[in-house]
């Protein structure tokens, strides 16, 4: 079964949990440095206190980048983070060699305040592209950051949110034979979630005891099944960037399928948090694809559906429009996804509105408005494979934010 | 150059020329069928006299395809097309074997009415999905618009419109040594405009007398630059349909280079008009990529900016938002569009608001809301190559009345 994001928020307290500090081996703040107009929280800090400093990260794959991602790629290359510095306010994108020497300078007073290398601090920004962030801010917030650590991974997830309208924070502990170790996180993200991650930022913490090479492996496989699987609006952004910190500081080293497990269970339901507070939306829309040839086919046809305006809007109209699913399948290139159009069935909240291509159950049957759920399943009666997309539904709300947001 | 949609409305006396009666050879009619609810014209057709019946067709990419669509492709094959019949009030897709005896029996009745063969008569219909037509009002209604004919394409042009609030039209009249030859057409849609044509039928007529070959060399050639490079909002239709019909009736065989420019000249106007129409737009929005390695490299960046709801909610707002389309820009793979990210400008109504990837120009100098036109240019700096995309803005028009169509 593919499908992580479905049963996502089971034991993994959405929310209410502390996030990046459930993990021992972690502190954790949340501040008000000034960089947001609004006056509120804007700068978050993430330490690790080891005894282990491992640490690994994945990024947009968008070739504008902001100036946070090139620095911190270098950063996580050697496989050790210390800390990581988080500021909403501004993404320090398309900003020039003055931008980036603004997020340097970040790495390197996060380093001056927890004695540590400023080429093991990974930087995260995150707001309007083209805009230089106030250096002087930025660096004093770094300083307040820093004399407010302690175990309030909540503040810290509260100061990383943009137009997000909750934190979202998630952990779980797993026992093992050898003792239990925690697996931990918080993100942002609440618009221009698209299939390469969007502007949005995770951090997942561990008190496993596991080296970076591990850590890697088990994160580029979680976002694969999790925030690639999320898909708001398409668009992609120049600042994504999720990154797994391990603290060792539960002594556990634990089974390879546990952590990757664990860390799965974390990201699912920080992803699945982030559709829930998608920009506008009104609807959360689980896109099944059933029954492809490949995952790689079901996961095409599951992005086209879920990238289609008309399909979204029609969500948003409490209107069953299947034939706009089945439209949205049709433009899959058949090298990507072999299937036949004639042997397609799509389920719109259980009831099977069409079959075979062709108009089934009748439209009218379908009610869209009881719930902010709704799940389209599209049967491709060609393989075994099956994949889960979520999205959100196209809103007036969305194109209200979207409109207003830079000014 | 090849932008062929700037200038597209000169000389084509847009929405009042007669369209496919234009060209000599050639008769139509628009009526009232009774296939819509609003009780508007729903039935068009259009019929070529003569002496030459020569006709190509280029028909929607989707593999989801509607009945006329399945049919007409093999109307054509054989390079003779004597009639177009056109409904709305329904696609007729997604409708089984029925549907597609529905339009079967549409062509042949075409067929008894003229005194022409079916497979001579290409089939397009435009609406819902997934719902058949009353059979017994489609085939009463083929009489009516048989009864119809004359020289009013403009009543033609307007029974096939569906969210269309205006009738859309073009001709050409082109002075050759051996006397003058004339393309004229029509075309609806109004949404689900996209890449590889969309919920969009078009008949353009000539009375060159030309064959067959010429005509789909022609066609496709013209529909690349302007059809395809029409995008209002990513989605790709079931039905698209473009064909080109040749009566020969001026006498005239044009050199092929004047015949390829007067089609595509008509269909520029035809493409044009159809942005200028799109749902719920406010703004109409020319995407012009300059300096790229080759056409298909700059293609893909205009239409990645075209496709970007971000982008689009920005323009609705009046909002010179240039790190939306910078972040676009970067989503196309290196290997379909070389370019360095940070020599790309950016300028919005002349005002250029990016520079070398950096904030030139402040955006406060940007006035959108003076125009329903909004040029963006989005200069590589790596090659020769331009391509202009129209798209529209994303408003709350567009998703009220994608979120109401079908009920």
């Amino acid at each position: 079964m593919t499908d992580h994001l479905g049963p996502a928020l089971e034991g993994t307290s959405p929310g209410t949990s502390p996030g990046v500090t459930a993990a021992r081996g972690f502190r954790a703040s949340g501040v008000t440095a000034g960089l947001k107009a609004s006056g509120t929280p804007d700068m978050a800090l993430v330490v690790n206190d080891g005894p282990r400093q491992a640490g690994a990260a994945v990024f947009t794959t968008n070739r504008v980048v902001g100036a946070p991602v090139v620095w911190s790629r270098q950063v996580v290359a050697d496989g050790v983070v210390a800390a990581v510095v988080l500021n909403s306010g501004g993404a320090n994108v398309s900003t020039g060699p003055e931008g980036f020497l603004d997020s340097h300078m970040t790495a390197e007073r996060v380093g001056a305040a927890l004695g540590v290398s400023a080429g093991d601090v990974v930087v995260c920004s995150t707001g309007l592209i083209g805009e230089r962030l106030p250096r002087q801010v930025l660096l004093d917030g770094v300083d307040l950051a820093a004399d407010a650590l302690g175990d309030d991974g909540l503040a810290a997830a509260t100061a990383i949110m943009t137009t997000d309208s909750v934190p979202k924070t998630a952990h779980v502990t797993v026992q093992t034979p050898d003792g239990t170790f925690t697996v931990g996180g918080m993100a942002k993200g609440a618009g221009m979630l698209a299939p390469a991650l969007a502007t949005m930022l995770c951090v997942v913490t561990t008190d496993a005891d596991v080296e970076a090479p591990v850590l890697d492996s088990v994160l580029r496989s979680a976002t694969a099944r999790t925030f690639d699987r999320v898909d708001s609006d398409g668009c992609m952004s120049t600042s994504d960037t999720v990154a797994l910190l391990a603290s060792g500081a539960s002594g556990v080293t634990p089974p390879r399928d546990a952590l990757a497990d664990a860390v799965l269970r974390v990201c699912a339901s920080l992803a699945r948090q982030l559709v829930a507070d998608a920009e506008g939306a009104s609807h959360d829309v689980a896109v099944h694809v059933t029954h492809a040839t490949s995952e790689s086919a079901a996961l095409a046809v599951a992005r086209a559906v879920t990238r289609s305006n008309l399909f979204k809007a029609a969500i948003f109209g409490n209107d069953p429009n299947w034939g706009r699913v089945l439209a949205q399948a049709g433009t899959v290139p058949e090298d990507v996804a072999p299937f036949d159009p004639e042997a397609v069935d799509v389920s719109m909240n259980g009831v099977m509105v069409c079959r075979a291509g062709r108009p089934h159950a009748d439209r009218t049957e379908v009610d869209l408005a009881a719930d902010r759920e709704v799940h389209v399943v599209v049967d491709l009666h060609a393989g075994d494979a099956s994949v889960t997309v979520w999205s959100n539904d196209l809103t007036h709300d969305y194109v209200h934010e979207n409109s207003a947001y830079s000014t």
